[in-house]
């Protein structure tokens, strides 16, 4: 299939990967870098994959701007099993956290970390729906708290922080959803997580940033694969790593340094989300948006129209005119459109034209 | 790269997979079944990757003949996180299970498991090198063991059990470096595991078989990722799972039906590893296997030269020839080749010419 005839993918995750890297990937499938083997037959010990491996490492640090005082891990087991890690490797017995309860995400979060210690929920959306994010005087942090936990975006509720919430104690950040698309203020956190499928790569592959003094203050006989330790002595080779997934994400992070970096995926992000909610707000109470204004997600574009037939029909018609994945999440119904770094404005404009001329064979 | 220009890849893993499989990789990496997007983009909720997955499930079970009563998870972390999560799943608070330290596998899956729960070691090889396996009669297994965790091959060593121990207890098994290169004793077993990279696909991926009233009689709070039952009540699809590597190994174990299944595979082990130590045995003394006879792995073949130095030549040597990742691991060195499920027994014949060639024009 040529490029030109790929689909617009608005997947909530994983999600829409540049065109350039798949055909590399497709390219070097049966002999990676003249070695007369796949990089998915490579040993993770041998030269050629070591050098994919360090060069991942690097240009994440570059790309997000990490300082040399933070580790980066390349980890297994998605964002979910950071929910149990980043406790049993942050808070020693008896140390507490706040959980910051923004949505399905953050509550998933929450769930696991009280199975580990005795954090408690510092703020909770459950009241509103879950339709905005708090501003930093409505979160509870409560003394003694060794980290507050907040999710960056929820990719169900379509909801982010606009900026992150200005506390005393240090930021964990679960980014899954919004990972390297804004740059990241280290100053503000211990530890920032998230799977790679959404902005970075494919699934399989969790990047966990944290700062290093905190690393084996835990206290606890954690088993290997567990501790941080293992794998920051060990350049994330403690085990065999996801090779395919971080050799992929490597070459997204290229791909994004010749785009320009994170700044320029940031104005991007803007500028696919306001087509999109700009379509919504002129669409005179045709489609709308059930979240605050200021709690807009540039990821996750949630909507609604008139009523769920409609919505069904938009989203088998929008599919039938090649942009797919539009359903919203089966918890919340509505439309979805997820717009990802890799996700090209042609793309949002194509979605922008379809909406107009659905409203208005349909009104 | 022409398939028939590529290197004889005797990697102990990641390793060689079928041509075949590869090439229908590299031909769907922009287009998947006609979805207009790469699997590694597709959603894993979606109907494409679903019916990949739940396949690549009945596949594995099929091929496996795994019993109705055992669940097939698949899962990420690799065997490292199963020699934690195996113990926090099978042993409640207080219980006891034996382990039997067959070299640097084994010892790590006890190593962890002593972090869980009361476990001992039920013999160890350290005093013979680890060059054997042992009789069933050598293993004490403690009364009120709740499971005996064997290794059933260990990758550096280069030992095998012929067959698995005989004993009153269920059996836990890690097949990581011989999965599916013979039949697998369901009614000894409570539970069997391995990393996916050797003879099933690419890193990334552990596949976990384990008897359903096992599930969720550990009595823990475990973490959501840690709890196998919140994998088995959702298909291994909690959350995002390693996609990839799920849907090479549903080609590969495709490829296996094809080729006969686990009997034909058992048999063709047995033909490339045949070859190799009779061209050992056959060497009037230069070629030396350090393994005692009955514990042979047919998997890794480790063996010996005159001196380090000829050791070096001889990888080197090999090399230029077109056979690469023979070098001994690091803790024990000499010569490894490991001949897993894809390897070609032309590439064992070209090794075996090789070795004839090597020796006589250095002895």
């Amino acid at each position: 299939m040529s490029a030109s005839t790929r689909v617009h993918n608005f997947c909530a995750g994983p999600c829409t990967l540049p065109v350039s890297v798949l055909e590399e990937v497709r390219d070097e499938l049966l002999d990676f870098d003249g070695t007369g083997m796949s990089i998915i037959e490579a040993s993770h010990r041998a030269a050629a994959y070591d050098a994919v491996h360090m060069q991942a490492l690097a240009d994440f640090r570059s790309l997000a701007a990490v300082p040399d005082d933070f580790a980066v891990l390349f980890l297994q087991g998605g964002a979910s099993l950071q929910f149990a890690q980043v406790p049993m490797n942050l808070l020693a017995d008896g140390e507490t956290a706040g959980y910051v309860n923004t949505g399905t995400w953050a509550k998933k979060a929450l769930g696991d970390a009280k199975k580990v210690a005795p954090v408690y929920e510092a703020w909770s959306g459950a009241d509103g729906s879950f339709s905005r994010m708090p501003s930093t005087d409505e979160i509870e942090v409560r003394d003694g708290s060794r980290y507050l936990h907040v999710t960056s975006n929820e990719t169900i509720g379509g909801i982010r922080f606009p900026a992150l919430p200005t506390v005393d104690v240090p930021l964990v950040t679960d980014m899954s959803s919004d990972f390297l698309s804004r740059p990241i203020d280290w100053d503000a956190h211990d530890l920032v997580y998230g799977g790679a499928q959404k902005n970075l790569g494919p699934a399989g592959l969790a990047v966990v940033v944290v700062r290093k003094d905190r690393l084996s203050t835990h206290g606890r006989d954690l088993t290997s694969y567990l501790d941080y330790a293992t794998h920051e002595s060990n350049d994330s080779m403690a085990n065999t790593p996801p090779m395919f997934a971080i050799y992929v994400m490597g070459k997204v992070l290229s791909w994004m340094q010749a785009e320009g970096g994170l700044a320029a995926f940031e104005q991007r992000a803007a500028e696919r989300a306001s087509l999109l909610y700009g379509a919504i707000d002129g669409s005179d109470g045709w489609y709308t948006c059930p979240v605050d204004e200021a709690s807009r997600s540039h990821m996750n574009i949630v909507f609604r129209l008139p009523d769920e037939d409609l919505e069904k029909r938009f989203v088998a018609e929008a599919a039938e005119a090649g942009m797919v994945n539009l359903k919203g999440h089966r918890s919340v119904g509505g439309i979805r459109a997820s717009v990802y770094n890799a996700l090209p404005v042609a793309s949002v404009e194509a979605l922008v034209d379809f909406m107009a001329g659905f409203r208005s064979s349909n009104s």
